[in-house]
């Protein structure tokens, strides 16, 4: 499995924007096991993304998806940076999509 | 939802059997959403564990379930720190167990 924790730094006031273009673009994806959208509740301009994927290539495929393509288009203005992004490899738990 | 985000140092060689007492520890565990277990690809001490719960409360409960108390006596040994504790806020997504 292929996971990512990302922080995504969000223009003033436009958080709540950007979730929901976020939660829009995620609705089905192949591959994605779980995909998790956070605040911060320290920063009210920060999301914290946890992704989890059967495998590092459906990750990238998703991004030529329609709807995640339209989500970026729809979010990259109200993005200022990401302040972290870490590579995971997922071995098991709670909440992963159709793993025993 | 309340959601933990925390990257955890194994002692070297270690990690295999931490994955396993966690894996074990976390079988059943009211108001857990979420609790996804990963290796860091990077790093052959390290794991990261990204968790969302439906309460702080719920979170706080957990730890004191015999099954969870036991994943953390038998792992604790083995456990050298803990490098990353991020508190999040999951407002959405995939793989939220119970949440539409």
């Amino acid at each position: 499995m292929y996971g990512i924790i990302g922080k995504m730094k969000i223009a003033p006031g436009q958080r709540a924007v950007v979730i929901d273009y976020l939660l829009e673009g995620i609705q089905s994806m192949p591959g994605c096991l779980s995909y998790i959208v956070s605040k911060d509740p320290g920063d009210p301009e920060a999301i914290w993304i946890t992704e989890a994927w059967d495998s590092k290539e459906s990750h990238r495929n998703s991004l030529t998806l329609p709807a995640v393509q339209q989500a970026i288009a729809r979010a990259r203005p109200l993005i200022v940076g990401f302040d972290e992004r870490i590579e995971t490899m997922p071995v098991g738990g709670h909440g992963l999509i159709g793993v025993a």
